[in-house]
């Protein structure tokens, strides 16, 4: 476990196969680890160069003069072999092989060999067939798509696992977009030697890591996989998402990661015992993560609608029926206090309609009441920002509300650039925010499943 | 129906209750006319007031010296009848009543006083308790969120109604940050006079609306807007979205509209023999009219994939799988040509995985023999401009290969600010873009069930 450690904050790093050429994956990886945020030394290695960006080119690791802690190895499959054993020699740590042209297209026997030299060295080694990873924290940047065409998400608690390296990056580049945080990024591609499992033990115990979402087709020890995802999700939402569900992307599966795809009910029970949250696509697999790393547990299955726009609140609570949610009561007491606080047009009912009238004073008042009611176990806020009476300053009042973390609180509001700078501000602030009431709805069910299942 | 007209193509407008302050409804729609695109006469009225914005305010509708074609009304409920009464010897065409306070709080005596008047001057009256409307075209915009708050969309050729004025402006304020162009945007709030099958019937002769779109909770008279769609459905595709299909949410659709929801089997049942495509959330919505007003109709349900990314390659083989669709088999023929044109390593099957290495040639061979294939009906496209070797001109390939419109193309593409761009793009040229390949195979199914339905 500790040498994954080195994957994610190794002190040196060699690029085998770094290039001059601009389009080269080599160049790119090189120059992202350069210009990017990696502060530990950083060594290109290519017999045909002298130099690129004016760093001293190496025509073999066996040359560097200083330690390597990690190799990143982007050179024809035929040559992974021997290069892997000058590795070996040189007390490599750890390499990540972003070749491909190995099990995935039949070549069992050369990813094999590569094996076998790898784990007689001791490296472990993360692909081949890989996008790499990426560490927010360390700077560590193996993605070789050029940082202008692909962004790169800040520091934060959500760690994403990929068999596929172009959804890796797909992602990074949108949470990077929306401001969402991100701990570390993986794609372990053919697993050769590190696989989901490993990973998911490694993240588990990452205190910086508060929820593990992941991508596959495709498990290649089912086994291991499902013994360490029990154990584990107990310490961490794990929350999964996987291609290749119907009889006919099969096929498909098999030309890209080789694996056996398997049938959809198999995988479903499997996760469900294992205790893994399963996402339906991919934006939400992050709806969950971003709930389930900043909401605390609910108590019950009471949710509270607030909203300012009549529509929205019957659509959320169309959601919140569909997902097998009580609607809140609210108490008595409650409600009277907050009949003398707000004006008369306010509908207490649930949803409560603030109406377009709202203010970021009536926010707080029905916020405030609902949690401090006993009869409410989740909140729903629908807070769309276009309304003319309706300062930014409310912005300040859920995110100061939900800072105490009694109680779960999504919120949904939608619209254009005005809204998206105040969504980013709450998301900045640990609140989650949807454009529908939909998602938001499935995102409080995925949270309480997981409260449910790991009190058990 | 051609009175009707005037609410979107009004001479002049009189802003009844126009106001000095600036949170003030009056305000910002009295603001927003002589801001905006709209190019007729714009008359303030408030008895209270000499000017607003250095134009001279009049004491009632009755003092402006020149016609009034349309009166937008925003005074307390119980100065409406009244101050119809005035439009009406003022031989004003059309009202849209903003105020709030009739039969959606049980104030229907007040609404049957006001409807009376209007009737006998023949006022053709949307509302009251709405937003009112927008036209990109003529510029008409009585939404009274501030412009900074809320962005308008530009002149294109989706229309949308709404039940609920809050739900209009959300969507607007969408569309006109994701570039989404649109033709009408009204809001009808209690249909006192206009309801949904009138505006369902303007639009539908509407030379600049190619696809209706409505959200609502219920309908005020449901044979009259059943036998309205069932025959406007076959001049334009009509897309809905309902809110309260739960019994829970029952009760907030009576205080919100004051209508009866109705069950949500029942409505179903009555949207497919109407020919309406139901769907089921709001961006779903847009997904559906993006397709449906851009993409020609398909002649079967075979369905090619291309992709850059295995991953999405096989997320899209289970979204159209999903969708009862068959994936193409592209003919000997087509894939002997393709395949002596893109290199050995671009996977010939279905999904046809280009790889992160694609370019844009690559795309472009395998579009044309797409297109050309007989045995291809729709193309789901998936481009990840992530990779080191895709220049943007592939977006330009795209456009050219789909202007022809000889079977529809969605395009699945997903990422941050660089993707955005050329997203944008690819929709301001009629190619619709999805983030995930299940709302691109669910919007191809819309288009796919419409074609079938308007066959018969």
């Amino acid at each position: 476990m500790e040498q994954l450690d080195y994957f994610f904050n190794p002190k040196s790093i060699a690029v085998i196969g770094a290039s001059r050429e601009p389009k080269k994956i080599g160049h790119v990886i090189f120059r992202n680890l350069l210009e990017g945020d990696y502060k530990g030394k950083v060594y290109p290695v290519n017999p045909n160069t002298d130099n690129i960006f004016d760093q001293p080119c190496f025509p073999s690791v066996l040359k560097i003069p200083k330690p390597v802690d990690m190799a990143v190895i982007c050179i024809p499959a035929r040559f992974v072999p021997e290069t892997l054993e000058e590795c070996g020699r040189k007390g490599v740590k750890c390499a990540i092989i972003i070749s491909s042209g190995f099990s995935e297209i039949g070549n069992s026997g050369l990813q094999k060999e590569a094996g076998d030299i790898a784990r007689k060295h001791g490296i472990r080694v993360l692909g081949p067939n890989v996008i790499g990873l990426f560490d927010p924290y360390s700077g560590v940047d193996t993605i070789f798509n050029p940082r202008f065409k692909q962004q790169r998400p800040k520091p934060g608690c959500i760690s994403f696992l990929s068999q596929s390296g172009a959804t890796l990056s797909v992602i990074m580049d949108w949470m990077g977009m929306k401001g969402y945080r991100a701990s570390k990024f993986v794609s372990y591609g053919n697993a050769m030697d590190v696989d989901e499992a490993d990973l998911i033990e490694y993240l588990s115990h990452d205190r910086r890591t508060k929820v593990i979402c992941i991508y596959f087709e495709g498990v290649v020890n089912g086994r291991k996989f499902y013994s360490v995802a029990r154990k584990m999700s107990k310490r961490r939402p794990i929350i999964a998402m996987k291609g290749g569900l119907t009889e006919s992307s099969r096929a498909a599966v098999s030309s890209h990661t080789g694996n056996l795809a398997g049938e959809a009910g198999v995988y479903s029970g499997m996760f469900r015992q294992a205790g893994i949250i399963q996402a339906s696509d991919l934006e939400q697999v992050f709806d969950f993560a971003r709930t389930l790393s900043t909401q605390p547990k609910p108590k019950g299955d009471r949710v509270q609608i607030i909203t300012d726009g009549g529509g929205f609140g019957i659509i959320a609570t169309d959601a919140v029926a569909r997902n097998g949610f009580r609607l809140a009561k609210m108490g008595d007491r409650s409600l009277q206090g907050l009949r003398a606080s707000v004006p008369e047009y306010v509908v207490l009912k649930n949803p409560i309609d603030l109406t377009g009238n709202a203010t970021s004073e009536m926010y707080e008042k029905a916020i405030s009441a609902a949690i401090r009611d006993p009869s409410v176990d989740m909140i729903l806020l629908i807070c769309l920002f276009q309304i003319p009476g309706l300062s930014p300053e409310v912005v300040d009042v859920i995110i100061d509300e939900c800072s105490r973390k009694a109680k779960p609180v999504v919120v949904v509001s939608s619209g254009g650039s005005y809204t998206e700078v105040l969504k980013k501000t709450l998301e900045d602030n640990m609140v989650p925010c949807f454009s529908c009431p939909k998602r938001a709805a499935e995102s409080l069910k995925a949270l309480y499943d997981y409260s449910r299942n790991s009190k058990k």
